[in-house]
């Protein structure tokens, strides 16, 4: 059993000897920098590139969000359906509601984004994948997603890879 | 550790005796052939067998939809209640809405699906199910359920046991 | 391998020795008295004190709900945000809304409460949490919330925390 963490993408060295050593679990920090307030991000290749860096065989993937405005979760990144989505969100749960985070009889936060948490509580915080013969088992249309929230902002995602072989 | 593969349940031969070798990783893609546009269908059963047939004392089992229109999710499968998610799923995201996805304008998708996307989105694409004892970890009114949302089509599920013990 | 069961944290007696030993599987079932009928509980000390206690380095904690009628989700538990949750279940799934779960015509359900199934599907039943350097991996202001939805009751979860070191 071993841990490998890298802080960054830019360490990687391509495979390592570590999958022929029994169960390991890698950890990767990820920074995004998004640019709009609202914005869905694909980040499948950088997901897909981990996994094919460290020659992980088979085991499982987590991606987590390490914020509560920002969210994770799998579908297709179609310009016209990611508009959809952002419509979805504005739906159920509008920005310009009377939301109690962002009166400030109630809160302290002045980012009223109480619009962006609950979005985030909806779409979910961190998606679990797996991994067979060193790639991501996902459908031929699905991506795996970010939502920037309450941007732009710089923002962290933390990826395990529990390898199994 | 060892991988086990098989492209159909029909395959399974019973427990094997990998569970003494140490943690392991079995994989099955499940197809299911749906027969609504909207249904939910029970896979209670289907991955129980999987677990009890392998031997798998103990670890994570991850059910993954492979389709951007499908969804996986735990609830309880009561007929009335089925129903009203049909509705919910209908009042988050119209099926008669101007959604861009559906605009040839916006889109070349013919389908006119964008509220079957939205509504995987909100249900979400997987879930990972504990394993104690050889058996699903669950409630007693808990069912492991996947949601066709723009059938009726055949779909594909991957299931991966991640077994410790 | 090994596989570790306590039914109540009453019975944690501090780190064992059982991470140096290989992978491994530590069950914990949690009982949460509730006080009201909609009501969001902050776990994160629960689920972080059993990952310090079993001196688990790293792997992935699963936080499951045993109901059909309690969620479990990563978000931020500021009292005005809880009160917009609240706010959000109420506008996705009304509890006055006809549903067919609580109408005797379709149902034998006495507890008449269909807006607490939607509403634990919506926010979904279980959570999967990364473990690093003996500690769960989430950012500054996530916490691990349950969402009673249809209380006040006695409700049980289950803890896998599945150990790679």
């Amino acid at each position: 059993m071993s841990v490998h963490r890298n802080e960054s993408t830019a360490r990687w060295e391509g495979p390592d000897t570590s999958a022929t050593r029994g169960p390991s679990v890698h950890v990767h920090r990820m920074e995004i920098e998004t640019t709009k307030r609202v914005e869905i991000r694909d980040l499948t290749e950088r997901v897909q590139e981990i996994v094919r860096a460290k020659g992980v065989e088979a085991g499982l993937v987590t991606l987590s969000s390490m914020h509560t405005t920002t969210a994770v979760f799998v579908n297709e990144p179609q310009s016209a359906l990611l508009d959809d989505v952002e419509q979805l969100l504005e739906r159920l749960a509008p920005r310009g509601e009377e939301w109690k985070h962002n009166d400030p009889r109630y809160s302290d936060c002045d980012r009223h984004n109480a619009d962006a948490h609950l979005r985030a509580i909806v779409l979910g915080s961190s998606v679990t994948l797996q991994v067979a013969d060193g790639a991501l088992t996902m459908g031929q249309w699905q991506r795996v997603l970010m939502a920037e929230l309450d941007g732009p902002r710089k923002r962290g995602l933390v990826l395990q890879v529990l390898a199994a072989a």
